[in-house]
């Protein structure tokens, strides 16, 4: 395996406050960026409905795939300077590995749509099947552009994506427990939400990694930059990805698209509700092979458009949650545990007694994650962990050296919360008729937390 | 004059990457954020073709007019500090100026739309116009907060926009060419663009601002501070505004809804070229007060949503300006003169003959700007120029006390270029038949200027 | 308790990299400045030795209590505009307190010395003791510029530094797990060392920092933010502060220090041995009343000059010692346990044998700190502890509400190490004769750690 | 010409907060860092007494000298990459350059002595003169380093350093308007001052360089990144280099040692007046071949050790110039001009008058800088201009391109200031008796201008 590409005679920059400038030194490379399906994800935001709680979080994925190819190429750099591979096999860098690294770096999230998380969750469709659908399918342009190279070229980086290529180094560099793809999005999300907590110290950690046998190491000298990396990611899921403001927009966003397949499928709305781009996914007839020009027309601005529309849409749920959802009107929320979870129904009995449908108008969301997890046989999305190099060629794991590490290894953390109107908490009509039935609903609430109201 | 308002018991904050936080003390300051009107603004990219050139520069209006009302805060609680009114008219600041002042700094841009610059252009469209409807329409959510404080106050907003206000220093906050807008997008453009140009000395130039009897001027020890500052909004012009890129791309929107206005203009489109919420302007029906609503829900996905289904349109010349607006495919340029601007026809004629239509294939641009103006009686557009002041209390307007500012006061900074096809320099296809054309064209091109072919 | 100062008319600022500017308010503050005890900071570092480590790390004793100042009169601010006393004891805040809370911030670390920590060590004199001499010894500049608020005043900003003020919010500001000290130099380090790891949300914690009854206390929504600044100080112990090669140069100096003390103390060189500023301390009559004016001669340039000078003294340990420290030759270390403490001294023994006196050239040294402590009634030092208040008024120890806070809470953090001369690892001459002995030493470390060494 | 050194097998960082890290890749250049000369730099402050006027500027030659080599550093290796020589002579880089190159960037301040244009201007002594020594006389540590690569070794890195060495693109990475040592000095300098002035773009600049036949040029891309760069050396001059605070402690530093000098030349104090390692310079007999390592044990701490002592001579000049340099009470100053210059003997009077001698409590000093200097076949000190290469290979000098730089190319930019003791405006005693004599300074006196006084 090794793949040849003319470089650039002159190096090309593209100006990026997170990284100052990304280096651009070979023509495919610069190829890739000018198809259609990477443009594409200039108008796909990397952090969907953050940016309504952090306004500045505006990033797109655009500019992360930029970030992830540059962080791949710093990594062949320092590679092929320090270890350069003598003979085959020896645990040391191949640099003729970077061509497919530095494409899978920056192709790694090509198959992302609009809102992904929630658009997934609600239609069934996979990124990641995109993903190898577009690098893979003879139609798109960025397959085009990898045939360049080798006629098997896309499925070599289509396999270093799907984690199937054979060189660990490589598949590593773009996912593992630290990887380009969460280095470049913990401080490109940190720059511009403005968040202080993701700025890890990435030169010293593209410092300390190293080739060998099975995959990356780390010199046993950045262990607390490492330690720290954790930290930070920790403190951004707790911070930012798992804000409850951001979650209660995805909420509203969730019901939204569902609501929007409903009346899809309801014969009386057949005639004038009729989404045209949105249609294979309300109708479920979307197909990965047939249909993906219809995904790569989807995109933010696309799906914003219908929910403004749908802001006057005849049908009341659709119009209210649309206007929830763009004019940026968030559900309120309380932390629940399995011990005070029987109360919830109580509250969606309430929720429907003051008017709003309980399907609609609430959701228990559970969002945890785990910092840091070690090596599980069991474990269905096991990641490769951390292992530390000693002076005496010796290894040891993460969570062994570090006792920060060790508290959250295999830590499940986050919360669960519970959705609901703000008007619950805060209601603007209809207040002297139903006080008692808010005055209930509060008495389950104390400190942000669901709890058993106190008897009388 | 002087308003009241309420102020919120517990301050709330909102996180900024740029000023840190935007602190929210009032009521309803709160409430307009979250008018429809203004949360429109998180769909409206502040900097429009500009992040085709530098992808960071995805930031909306909607932090830019949090960051200008931070500003004005600022600077209110400086003045009120230092230089607070004891007797009226006395010159100093008189605190009951803060609401409408911030008011003010929040909603200045609140009439801007997509891509404003080259929208207006074209549509004849006015967004200074549309900003005094918004807050002055009974209809308007932004309207109907601001009635809260009293009847008067939206036009009292709405005068502060257009300078008609009585007291300067309240004018000057938003409108001079040392205000909290300009200050607030030059550290906000160059910290998204990643450009380093426009970090000046904000904390600095806080400190020496001060309310005086005619409006606001500077201590004179800050001198250097806003020299510097105006250095720098030269150089985010030279750099950053005035890209070629960006302008190329603009060019390219310019002609593609011009493009649009002759199809909804023609009759055998009239049936089926019918873009609903742009209708509007492109039949030239606009009004002001009644189609306002239309006017709102336009936005940059809402126009990107066109484009992206123009690319399959029937009419190729808007199919083709369609795809390469969205899949960023910028006309070059070269810079000319006066001199050599009656060479641009004959290029044309080679654009022409190479089978490119020259209205929609090539424009010429003018790109200027004056970094500083001083006061000129016969100028249409004339800003109040910056007075410092000195220890005895005697002025210096600014270009008398600095070298560097006097060069380039009243010097119009840019360049005029002309904007052609990337094929005329690199053809792809049809380079046999037409290399003569080709060859033809590149003679008048020299270090990126237009210049008269040498004789053979 | 309450006192007053003529505020300054026009405020001044002192630039400081750190925290953008420093406000001046008060005559008094800018009169404390201006004393010779207080310039005299400017002469001593913060970091010591750890320049050493970190070249950038110059920064003196001066910028950081500026940066303290600051960062106090930023709380009484947040806390004015908050929660102002309405009653005497109602758990607000009284600004009458502010300037005793400005100048003890001010003056907290005035009786620090060149290269305190060690400095104490081998001379059992205390800089906590001469803080408070300096500030209540009548004949100093300090207690001059406090006498002119009150007589009592500088008996009162004295026991706010040692705790015994009644006021807990004061004293707290000062002294606590997450006060004006540490948050200043936690940022100061960090930014002078380039070291990523203290940079944590000051802005953040000051929003979430309020008064009570007890002293000082953090609303619940900033338990994020005090976590990560917990971690950013655990951080900095374990990179910055603890960092082998810093602490090597203490020991170095130590040692010197000692070896001085020895022949000052030796009859043999009372002729030709007398650096006169040290003399008082080499011999052991430093008096804390009578001898203030020599200890504040004393700085990091005048300890310099001596070592410098001492490079070509008779005495070989003293000129070696004296050549390591200023031309920075670090010992080497290895980290031992208790369990492989009885190896050290056979490795002083082959030390020894290669013609190192043990006692001047090897040291085992612990380096622990608890990044945070909750309370302990038999502790000593016992410090606050972090109390988080709840919406609903009830109060959560933080150790109870951050898992990654009660992991290290009570924890010592850092490492045992055994110092020793770098020719054992990298003899330079002699090397056939004492090989055997060299080889024999390194048997004993591996991986940086002391080892039984394995059998033959 | 052409240096070979084994490099280092792993590659050493140090931490440095403006390069995030220096990278060592000889042993050689690690060797010179260790040298006693070099480690001398470490107690030398960069700025002098600038850090009486910004606090945070506490940091040293030697950091900055560090900082020189790194850049020297990262410029080979774009040369390399992108330039590299195939013959002779092309006018492309010759990586044998690279370690006479990066040795001069570390060395070229190695001659720097404390507080060194004050002490050099009053001691007739010279820095370059002692560099130059330093590296050639074989006594010294760094000689004995830089013979291990060849004999004439040293002469070749003193070539470069004294601009005689052959390739001008060497010399000009060391020395030239646009080179390693000023983008290193006015990065660190905004650093560590916290001005925001001096950051111009170094990547950017970095990328733009190229060398050619006769030196180094830059493409014409990078124009107004090194306009920028000028206009930031520009205000750098203007609001730090050239503070007044700064220059006024630099005036009374002057005249401090010039009383030494007399005192030490006076027969009544020859007994008691004996600072050891100052006598070579106070009574002249210094030679740079024999006094080399008289020299080198200078540095500001000993001075300073110095001058804290003498607070207490019996010189009551000496006494008082001592406590005014280390208690910081600096001087007052006024601008004066040519026209009123000849004012200042009058000021003069008056300062005896009230009991200052005038040679010691008056000064006129005059502090101006070229930004930017074209070629000057007259001047002496003539740079290379900076010359812009376009795109067909012709070359724009740097002041026919930019309308800024051409603005203050060749202009003399600073002032002329009179300094006198603050008591002549703010007077603390006699003030009855001597008041008509202060009022008379003071009608001198407007805006801090020099005036002449109007008529009754």
């Amino acid at each position: 395996m090794g793949y040849y590409s003319e470089p650039l005679k002159q190096e090309k920059v593209i100006r990026d406050p997170v990284h100052s400038h990304i280096y651009i030194q070979d023509q495919i490379i610069m190829d890739l960026i000018n198809t259609t399906e990477f443009q594409r994800l200039r108008r796909i935001h990397q952090l969907g409905t953050t940016s309504q709680t952090f306004p500045g979080a505006e990033h797109t994925r655009f500019t992360h795939s930029l970030g992830v190819y540059e962080i791949v190429r710093r990594i062949c750099n320092q590679f092929q300077r320090n270890y350069p591979s003598q003979t085959p096999g020896d645990g040391n860098w191949d640099d003729s590995e970077r061509l497919v690294a530095q494409c899978a770096g920056l192709l790694h999230d090509i198959g992302h749509g609009a809102y992904s998380h929630t658009f997934e969750h609600i239609f069934k469709t996979n990124h990641e099947k995109i993903t190898q659908a577009i690098i893979t399918n003879p139609e798109t342009e960025v397959n085009q552009v990898l045939r360049k190279v080798s006629p098997d070229f896309p499925n070599q980086v289509a396999s270093v994506i799907n984690k199937t290529y054979p060189n660990q180094q490589v598949v590593q560099m773009i996912s593992s427990q630290c990887d380009a793809d969460r280095m470049d999005y913990l401080l490109r999300d940190s720059y511009f939400t403005g968040a202080q907590y993701g700025k890890f110290d990435l030169d010293r950690i593209l410092q300390v990694m190293r080739p060998y046998q099975d995959g990356i190491c780390f010199k046993i000298s950045g262990l607390h930059s490492i330690e720290y990396y954790i930290v930070c990611r920790f403190q951004m899921y707790l911070q930012v990805y798992f804000h409850p403001i951001s979650r209660s927009m995805e909420v509203i966003l969730g019901h939204l698209l569902l609501r929007a397949k409903e009346l899809a499928d309801s014969p009386k709305r057949s005639a004038d509700f009729h989404p045209d781009i949105l249609m294979p996914f309300l109708n479920g007839t979307f197909d990965y092979e047939h249909d993906l020009k219809d995904y790569l027309k989807l995109d933010d601005g696309v799906l914003n458009t219908y929910f403004s529309t749908w802001r006057d849409d005849s049908d009341s749920i659709l119009a209210d949650l649309s206007q929830r959802f763009i004019d940026r009107k968030p559900f309120k929320s309380a932390i629940f545990t399995d011990e005070n979870k029987p109360l919830l129904p109580k509250l969606q009995n309430i929720i429907e007694e003051t008017g709003f449908d309980p399907e609609y108008y609430s959701e228990s969301d559970n969002s945890y994650n785990q910092p840091y997890d070690v090596y599980n046989p069991q474990s269905q999305h096991s990641n490769a962990q951390i292992e530390l190099i000693q002076k005496d060629g010796s290894f040891v794991e993460l969570s062994q050296a570090s006792l920060l590490v060790r508290t959250i290894t295999g830590k499940d953390i986050g919360d669960s919360r519970f959705f609901f109107p703000k008007e619950m908490l805060q209601p603007e009509k209809n207040v002297e008729l139903f006080k008692p039935l808010y005055d209930n609903f509060q008495s389950y609430i104390q400190n942000d937390k669901i709890k058993q109201p106190e008897e009388n």
